[in-house]
């Protein structure tokens, strides 16, 4: 299998099982239902769960054991998309090409499915609780306050992106940002797939830091993106990050300077992983897909 | 002790734990956590921790055990308040006697500082998950996944109350928005002090009668507060409910049928804890101060 094989593979597997989890008996909060699967199954790229599932598998095969956690981050994602495009925060109307959620429905209704994927989330991971033998435990419940507490930075990220939208901010603040709201995220899938699967602690920090380098890599592609992607393809509107003057590593370092340090930073994460041998294949491959990824 | 004197004593309790959970250092987000303390400790009744702690002290002495269970609940509880006072939902001004939220700040940080409280609960749980007892971890599994299922039954629950309004609706339809939004919380409370606490099932079915008793009680009165209460005890405007064509206890059966429901259901809940003696004084106590309060 190569690499585009191998990726949506995992892109079905993650698809079929939120399929299977959202799946409800008809109810009077149908719409409701409705509105949370407009988002969770509308076309994203699900790199979050594929690095949990792709981690895991850096050491372990049964796979079927880390899928609850993938299909919790994506939820995450997917929550933390739709509040964030409202129009109290960014107030966006497209997003995967489509409208956004309460663009399609309406806010009460992107508020309340956004807050229900959220809780989907820990819903999912404490069904694998509940059924998980004692001896996984320890692992899972630290895989558990891990993510409460990443999740407690996202938030924390989101606000300061809206807090100092449209002051110059500086390199120092919009690391902070990129780190607690983005970074974060892709750091706790990688960590997430690795604990699972028992790994030693030489190689939780491996693959930690091929996290923190994707994590920035993932910012810097976002921002290039942002600045000359192709709106079609992207599925939303570009060039308004400079029309906000929202500061991001193109206004920092210019086009060319965000392309080379993307550039570097996608090596140094590859060269994290050379420890593992042809195992890490995919997610090496995955580095230089977010490298060079155009949506 | 009188019950009042129990009551505060549980209300110090629980502040005191509150504010301790959201000291932080200061940081770049410093707004969005005056927020969340804004209606965190914005004066509520905290009757949903209180029905823990007492619940679990029907049966064990080392109440400090369940606090974390009851800190999680009272989370849970403000962020739903704040989301639901959203412009996009019920759009209020006002609550406990002060500023909404979202008026007090702004809806971006409304928005994202009840999701912060959404995590803290689920954070809450996951730091005594962790340092738990082996033998605990099934008990505290439990509870938190059955917590997952009740937050998406009040979601659902909100989803429903907003969706429906200025329509009329069944005496049916009333009941699936009372039990998901309002009475789910109050038997979960209950349930999380019952199963920490260890109690047997026929004990556990006790209390779950009486929490569904209860929670009934409490939706019933709070609709005859909005009819007639006082709007500068109350801290929120009165008569809205009419207004807004809203399906109530009141618009349903009458005040005077409303008020004799809520008279028949307190002694039922009561006498459902006959079986535990003395020590249920306070939860008797509770339900007569839940039929009688007048904010």
């Amino acid at each position: 299998m190569n690499f585009k094989e191998e990726l949506e593979k995992y892109q079905q597997q993650i698809n079929k099982e939120l399929e299977k989890y959202i799946k409800k008996p008809k109810s009077p909060e149908e719409t409701l239902n409705q509105a949370i699967a407009y988002t969770l199954m509308g076309g994203g790229k699900r790199l979050r769960p594929i690095l949990v599932l792709a981690t895991y598998q850096l050491f372990k095969q049964d796979i079927e054991k880390s899928i609850p956690y993938a299909l919790a981050i994506e939820m995450l994602h997917n929550f933390s998309l739709i509040h964030d495009d409202l129009p109290g925060i960014d107030n966006d109307d497209v997003r995967h090409g489509k409208p956004t959620n309460h663009k399609k429905f309406n806010e009460a209704t992107a508020i309340l499915a956004g807050d229900a994927l959220f809780n989907f989330a820990y819903n999912a991971m404490s069904e694998d609780l509940m059924h998980s033998q004692p001896e996984e435990l320890n692992r899972k419940t630290k895989i558990l306050n891990e993510f409460t507490k990443v999740v407690d930075r996202m938030i924390a990220g989101e606000y300061l992106d809206t807090e100092w939208e449209g002051r110059k901010i500086t390199a120092e603040e919009l690391k902070y940002i990129h780190e607690n709201k983005t970074s974060s995220l892709l750091k706790l899938s990688v960590r997430m797939g690795a604990i699972l699967a028992n790994c030693t602690e030489e190689e939780l920090n491996k693959v930690t830091n091929y996290a923190n380098k994707i994590g920035l890599a993932f910012q810097i592609k976002d921002d290039i993106l942002s600045e000359e992607g192709d709106e079609s393809v992207l599925g939303k509107p570009v060039g308004n990050d400079k029309k906000l003057e929202k500061c991001t590593y193109v206004s920092q370092y210019g086009l060319q300077g965000a392309k080379d340090i993307l550039n570097q930073i996608t090596k140094e994460a590859v060269s994290e992983l050379d420890t593992f041998g042809e195992k890490a294949d995919f997610l090496k491959e995955l580095a230089f897909y977010i490298e060079n990824r155009n949506k």
